[in-house]
């Protein structure tokens, strides 16, 4: 399974092409509106966000809401779109335009923003989707939860629906760091032979490529550095699904940390690139947080890289032919799976997905 | 540029393939055994590895020290060699015992431990010595330091040795955390165009495959998440060197949370999976702890991921011409980049290399 | 470089996403229409083809026909677009079908020519115009031609015409042979250090995947294989171009044969793999000869290999600074390149490129 | 399923790494060693490889002759080992000499030879036993034949000998075709979605990528770019066993055209390219004809693209695992295979492999 995601912020559309999915998965449309307003309608995203939607179209891979097995083509119409490319020769600090304008030796941040923009992201959330409903079809359930906002560590809907506001107010931002998990995986995905085959490899890929992410966590992560060898014996749980990058069978457990939206609108200090003069970056991105809209990209994010290793133990073209070498996987390694993880690595408990 | 290794702890050899590394660069055979020595006689290892030596053999690739463009083998051989595997059905906990076993459905832990064991570590860094040569002979500085240990933060060599052999005495062993940077590496390699282009990525995928890394931070990492944006903004050298996954010209920092070495002298509850009896496990390795040997690994790992990067941008077959590239890149990017950098960005400051 | 394309015959639109081709390369809606018409309107095909044009739009990647360094994404519109895919459980012998059926576990056959048919090649052509305009503006020249037709080896545009009318009157069709040149190609391009960097294995999956391709030579081909070593050292322009996989400073040559297209309107014996009766399988496909489209499709496919090759060697993210060491190779290599090719190989004759 | 060679002809070692190879196939030594010896004392080869035998060791991924899932390590020593490197710089014509000297900006043409030489097709076929014993084991028989030896179609052991024996008194050397097929198959492997899913590319690019060979043909071949539609239809065997790029139930047959030995004892003109000055290159490969080891090492890589392609459809770690879903696929697809062939497409007769 492969995929590649197009398009610019205020192109026409964004696209995504998700090749090597298994035909027989009924993803309706319903179910990819869903995520993208997941996506879109998340806390601490702007005013407009909050009240628009993404008009998209599923135009390959897929008849009457079920996949064919072609590559699955999406495409998200974008609301505002650009005739003429606005120039402006002054990078935004904490965004990628400096260094797109040193890469591609162009005097016009605006070029790099149209791609670099986390905008890109709602084309991964859709060809995502395909992949969340194949984990969850095949039992696998795949969540997020905000762990801290802006510092604050206890948060509730409410709180975090304060604190926004007050940064908003002060026309600040906040950081944040959530947590995905996935549960009830199949033991034996991924692989300690090489390097690129680790599961802890390719789920730190996907998770680091989410805009904004600046760490990582597999289970107890850094709080693990901190304990003895004798401590940790002791909290199994701490290993966070994954030994030497193959799943164990407890529930796959990994949080990012998000930086604070870089975009001020009171401006940060910048140079122009063409008269080398100093003056100040304008950002008018208005999110006050993107923790909570990071945290369902993730999810997404990790449903294609689990949905890849599935596909890779169990190989298969149809979900029926999938579904039936996942059950009798799971009969065969069920009970060593239960004695080794119950003796002395108390399994997670395991709550069925509800979406 | 790719690579594969192989070997089991106790096979004959360790071994290596380099693919597609270009030709002209001169390492000798004294690097690349002083950085195994790094790996293997880190602070923290047994007392049996650090008397011991890797013998090794660079057997393709290399004429008279000098690199010729043919893919790039390297030999190690291991000390104790099994002719016959020993025979354990009882997982150690914390290892990927569990998950081998099932995986490839064998009652047989021997088996597993053989290759998912972090000796494979020996053939990366062999191979790495390639890399970390590349990067150096381009003027690009890779070192690594030990940030904390069993949660101390302030560490010296002399409290770090205190610390080892307090743990050691108690048959316990310690995690901790270390820091990789990469100075005075050119702008714009990585991309944001996928999500499997950035550099963000790849460096996590690359230092999360090393044994015991359970945590990755890119520059501010876990901490920006407290952080507001107003406040961020005033340090912009928490980027720890990518924008939207491209390298800004800034150094690249980046930290990693290395697990306690979970295999206890005391042994650890665990299961017989052939008799489904309780038992212990033991686990023979004496190391107290892997963070200084980690340390070592990761920043070869970050050295091949880098040169990948760097042969991505500048193409080329031989030194010369890559060479010749890089500084032509550096020329034309220099100035922009010294102003984009200094006003809201100040530069890291750049420490040439000293090995 | 990398690239999906994605889409079904009567879907709405063929896709196609370009990865990671250079910024600054001028490509315009005129000569992405003029490869498309070269292809829909190649000699052979049906009546309805001849007529009808590909509406398409460049959506992303691109600005004022420039390219940014941003995927490229083209979506091509099918004029006729099925509301409710038709049934048909008699897969057509020649085709795709019974292998897509067995493959999908599908009972209807027209699930699998959706995407199986070529009109795929139509989403490859427009993708490949970008990879044949590079090509173009560093100089390097890529040219098909028909050798053969039915049969038939001296053909001209007016003896193919009578061919065709003659076997389209007869409810026949026709197979061929073409060739594809690439001339003033770099030497060095392409590795025999792997078999997959080989250029000749790239080249063959290139072209082998064009749709009815059944054979492909490089150079003297099958008549090198009947040719004594003294008679093939007196005829080096018969290596085609490649010598251990790498470009030698020669024009490449490749050909390739294609099938007659096997759907035939008189029908063909098959089976009903719902009732397993036998019964005729009719094609409606109307096209006589699929060699002239071929052609066009594998010059673009070529293309993209080579530009991807290109890539490898010179590395780059704008056009100017891939252009440049292009030149700056050329002038380091061609004294060599001249003698070497002069004495023992006489050089092709490089025509520069007329399109 | 992915592997690298490295070694050069007169280095220590080949060597090879095969990664992502199934637990629990048993491969002898003996196995091994009687698929160097066809290789390296195939017809047409010199004397001296008549006589000598590969010794290799696999160091790794294997117990007790039983594959283990850990990467696969082959080691085969070379007799002739250069302490010091020849220096010539004369290419010889029909080499990758000169490609190779511009490539790697060289004027020993000697550093080419080196890795350039078909010495590493020895290891390919050491890894491709692995490949090749698990195809068997799968029912899958994958054979060879010469079809024509210089030019003659009816060869027979003993008239190869004759022609073999006079080509070599005249100081010459012989191309040849060979053809290759797999039969018993499994339908549905390799895909028709995207260009390099095809199993008609993947094929084509393994073949190609051996030494020598300068065409490819799948079924009918150049010969179906002759017939009309109507006459092809008479004979589906022709298709090659791949339709779409997919397997068809029928057997894979695939024909190779392998040039003449290039290295003639006589000389051939070439160019001193330190001096420029006209001179002869004198090679003093002795094979008369590379044809029948190619044929060898056909079958290797063969078998390692069609393991790759089983793999992707039946995923798995074990043997056994793979084998039951092989076994389930063939009952399940098994009557529609029947009928679908038997009436349009009768079947390739399958007569068991044997070795």
């Amino acid at each position: 399974m492969r995929y590649l995601t197009a398009g610019e912020s205020h192109g026409k559309y964004l696209a995504g092409i998700l090749e090597g999915f298994p035909a027989g998965v009924r993803v309706t449309k319903q179910y990819i509106a869903a995520q993208l307003k997941r996506r879109r309608q998340a806390p601490g995203r702007s005013a407009r966000q909050a009240i628009e939607t993404d008009s998209f179209e599923v135009v390959s891979g897929i008849q009457k809401e079920i996949t064919t097995g072609a590559p699955i083509t999406v495409l998200i119409k974008n609301i505002k779109v650009f005739n003429e490319l606005p120039f402006s020769s002054v990078p935004r600090p904490g965004h990628a335009d400096l260094a797109g304008m040193l890469k591609y030796d162009t005097l016009n941040a605006a070029l790099i923003r149209e791609r670099a923009s986390a905008r890109e992201t709602a084309a991964r959330v859709a060809l995502g989707s395909f992949a969340l409903r194949l984990n969850e079809l095949l039992g696998v359930c795949i969540n997020s939860r905000i762990v801290s906002l802006g510092g604050l560590n206890e948060i509730t809907a409410q709180s975090a629906a304060v604190e926004l506001k007050r940064a908003r107010a002060a026309g600040d931002t906040l950081g944040g760091v959530f947590e995905i998990t996935a549960e009830n995986l199949p033991a034996g995905l991924g692989n300690f032979n090489q390097w690129d085959a680790k599961l802890t490899s390719r789920m730190a890929a996907a998770l680091m490529s989410v805009n904004g992410v600046k760490g990582f966590e597999l289970g107890g992560g850094f709080k693990l550095a901190t304990l003895s060898g004798l401590a940790a014996a002791k909290t199994p749980e701490l290993s966070g699904g994954l030994d030497g990058g193959v799943t164990n069978g407890r529930a796959l457990v990994m949080r990012c940390a998000i930086k604070p939206v870089p975009g001020l609108k009171a401006g940060t200090p910048s140079i122009n690139l063409k008269t080398f003069k100093n003056t100040e970056a304008v950002s008018k991105t208005s999110d006050t947080t993107a923790v909570f809209a990071a945290a369902v990209i993730a999810e997404h994010a990790a449903a294609l890289t689990l949905a890849g290793a599935l596909l890779e133990k169990f190989g298969g073209d149809t979900f029926e032919e999938i579904k039936q070498r996942v059950k009798l996987w799971r009969l065969k390694t069920g009970k060593k799976l239960a004695y080794g993880c119950a003796v002395s690595m108390p399994m997670a408990v395991r709550r069925p997905a509800k979406r």
